[in-house]
């Protein structure tokens, strides 16, 4: 199994303390990582198919707090398509003039949909496979960027096609939304105020948030694992749709 | 004017002395800097809206030492769209099921095309609208990847539309070739065996290629200025199209 990560805030927020928190376990997942994060409409994505404990760019993304509304981070560990720097997640493609980062934990059994529309894979993973058939199916139901509502529903009918083939734990963000669909493993916890210390559940650190945010500040996690103890994180129930929108649920 | 540099090699080759040297001219270049590097199909892309000279970004690309056989890297002199991340060269899109990397140095005058297709621009320069326009009409004129020679015809057919709007120096890669087209000003330079020493133009920094490099070591680099002394760096002509394959002109 691969480590999924993302995260809603109405503010732009660093993901540092989290990112730490999912790097500790690329020791099992040594096949890559890959993060991207959203500032307004504008994208930054750093993949890497070294490991996150060793790779100079995990090394950067620990380091710098980059502040993003939106961001998605993945570890792999390799099921279908081999280590290489086209098969790392989160991917990317742009549609009606906004990028669109997808990002998938699981394993899709034969599914090999006809891809005839302006999206195909360039590596060769089956996530790949998914996200471009996904993504010519948004295009084909909407002629121009819907609101977050009509594509949270279109998404609802396109989803169970996928979770036929095989799990499919997937976060998806076009920079306004960040949409969470569970299949075998995904959590997910709202920070906000009064904001309370927590402790890493992997590793001896811990972070005051109520020192580092305001009142107003909102802010919703989603991980593959609870990333951190003494906090109420939900599991995401096998074929949900969660939609989070400025760091709530939606 | 940004600057631009292109390395396309036969041989998967670092370019941390040319970015050093393309990085040192940041100082009237402040609003923002990107890196896309090739392996294989797999991308990077490293952009930044601050100033190349104060990244973070920046600095973890002068001293990570990544192997690509094409490299497009931009910093920016914003012109036309504000300072922000969307705004940043180099653009990626996704056509045939390869990544394509495009930089502009220049200016275009009233260039609206109309853009019917899979391609539209996230940002707001006229940099990407003449990217997203390129990548719509060779989508039009190829129903899948063709020879880098059919590109070079199609590119050389396309191209005199955007010349006829203003300066267009553009470096174009989908990690096949490196397409550079010249306007006002973009230089070329081989370098192969016998490899020599070369000192940056800007700064005080020589490097010995004859140490780092086999005899059967091809690269070409392209930039907008020459980046060395005593090379022969040489103009390419105003709407000129070279293209290098495996470190040559072809």
């Amino acid at each position: 199994m691969c480590q999924l990560l993302g995260m809603n805030a109405n503010t732009p927020t660093d993901v540092m303390f989290s990112f730490t928190g999912l790097a500790t376990r690329a020791d099992e997942h040594k096949d890559g990582f890959g993060i991207a994060f959203f500032e307004d409409k504008g994208l930054r994505l750093f993949i890497d198919p070294q490991s996150a404990l060793n790779s100079p760019v995990a090394d950067m993304v620990r380091r710098y707090p980059i502040k993003s509304g939106n961001v998605i981070a993945h570890i792999r560990k390799a099921t279908q398509g081999h280590v290489a720097l086209e098969n790392c997640h989160p991917f990317v493609r742009e549609l009606w003039g906004r990028y669109w980062v997808f990002a998938h934990n699981g394993d899709l059994k034969d599914f090999h949909p006809r891809l005839h529309g302006a999206f195909r894979p360039v590596g060769s993973t089956d996530s790949e496979r998914a996200f471009c058939w996904l993504m010519q199916e948004l295009a084909k139901a909407h002629a121009s960027v819907p609101s977050v509502a009509e594509l949270s529903t279109t998404l609802r009918e396109l989803l169970p096609v996928l979770r036929a083939h095989g799990s499919f734990n997937m976060l998806l963000s076009n920079g306004q939304a960040l949409w969470a669909h569970g299949a075998t493993q995904l959590y997910w916890l709202q920070r906000q105020h009064p904001f309370r210390p927590a402790t890493l559940a992997d590793e001896d650190l811990s972070v005051d948030f109520a020192a580092l945010t305001q009142p107003s500040d909102r802010v919703a996690v989603v991980a593959t694992q609870p990333l951190t103890t003494g906090e109420a994180w939900q599991p995401i129930a096998p074929g949900e749709l969660k939609v989070f929108v400025d760091g709530t649920a939606v």
